[in-house]
């Protein structure tokens, strides 16, 4: 079979870094198109006209679409080398709940905090407390562990690690520090950006921070 | 290996009723728990402390949460009878992109219906609109197949057609009629309701309209 693989994506897009570690890990070579989110490309269309968003992988000229989804899908099309979910159904599960738990939490709180410039004292405080509530159950779940999924990186890792870039762009608006709550993430922070294929793959944080600026300007929010 | 299977359920969830869908169709024999949700079971707090809701199932002692991962975890368990998920990774991915559609979108829109009561003229028809907006994406993928996966009932049939139980509160509310607007779903649900697993499970519809009456009454929303 011939492996054309294509992606359609976004770069500073945590949900499009997903896959490019995970084709990185697997040693997968690929086009990489990058696309204008204000004005979305023909082929984004046609390939993903349900949710009209990045990222797409597109597989001999098939789409598959969600990151989570595509990050199984390229786990199961390359699944001799490096494997990312485990082989037991239960850790399975339990590798698909905390990655859906990262959609679901940590994607809320991290929109919640572009509104945090903008709030002041109670409201500013809330906001921060249910930041680290989010983040402190992912610190209790890591506990010792070196690796969400234990021993070696996988998954969960790859569904969290590429919140990091924008790491730096939440704390300049949020005025904390994640390292000062979550110690734990930020050693497993480390360990991850020791791998090739998570150092390549995000961008620098100055650079998102910038591109936050940016983007908050453009909605209103200062 | 022994198998003490629990499930930890509320009867008109439509997430309860996919595993109990999936268990019937494994075959799979279970001890079944109905929960309250408001005076919710130490039980449940304690094999689901993150989301604290229900369906949790509890395989040996050890707990699987949120409904599509319980699916897939029953799937690769009891992997003999009756596969729900295709083997084929690309067809794979389909699937989980289809069911993550019902939970994302179907949910959504399901959840606006319970305001429809409330609304009128324009705001109504808004409301509608964007109902049948979401069903005729779901009536335009499921085409001229048997179900949505292609011949055989599996993992999307599964997560969308414990909705059906609802069907008929939700034509009430909204006042308006879902075969009239997608034949081919009905035409669909009629299938999935000759088989054995999907039929009992189901609870009646005029019992979940009685239930949303209620449900209704308590939010204030009459």
């Amino acid at each position: 079979m011939s492996n054309e693989v294509v992606l359609l994506d976004f770069w500073a897009s945590m949900f499009g870094m997903r896959i490019r570690i995970a084709l990185a890990e697997k040693g997968v070579k690929y086009e990489h198109r990058e696309e204008d989110l204000r004005n979305k490309s023909d082929l984004l269309l046609k390939m993903n006209p349900i949710h009209k968003k990045i990222p797409v992988l597109i597989h001999n000229g098939k789409p598959v679409c969600e990151s989570l989804i595509i990050v199984e899908y390229i786990d199961e099309v390359w699944k001799d080398k490096c494997p990312l979910l485990p082989s037991d159904p239960y850790q399975r599960a339990q590798a698909r709940f905390w990655a859906d738990f990262v959609d679901k939490k940590v994607y809320e709180v991290f929109k919640g905090v572009w509104l945090m410039w903008a709030k002041k004292g109670e409201e500013h405080e809330a906001a921060k407390k249910e930041f680290f509530e989010i983040f402190k159950i992912l610190e209790g779940e890591l506990g010792d562990k070196p690796y969400f999924g234990g021993e070696t990186f996988g998954f969960v890792d790859i569904s969290f690690i590429t919140f990091y870039s924008w790491f730096h762009a939440y704390e300049t608006f949020g005025k904390f520090s994640i390292e000062a709550e979550c110690p734990k993430i930020i050693a497993w922070v480390k360990r991850c950006m020791q791998k090739e294929s998570v150092a390549k793959t995000l961008p620098d944080q100055k650079k998102i921070l910038e591109y936050a600026v940016q983007l908050r300007k453009r909605f209103g929010l200062e």
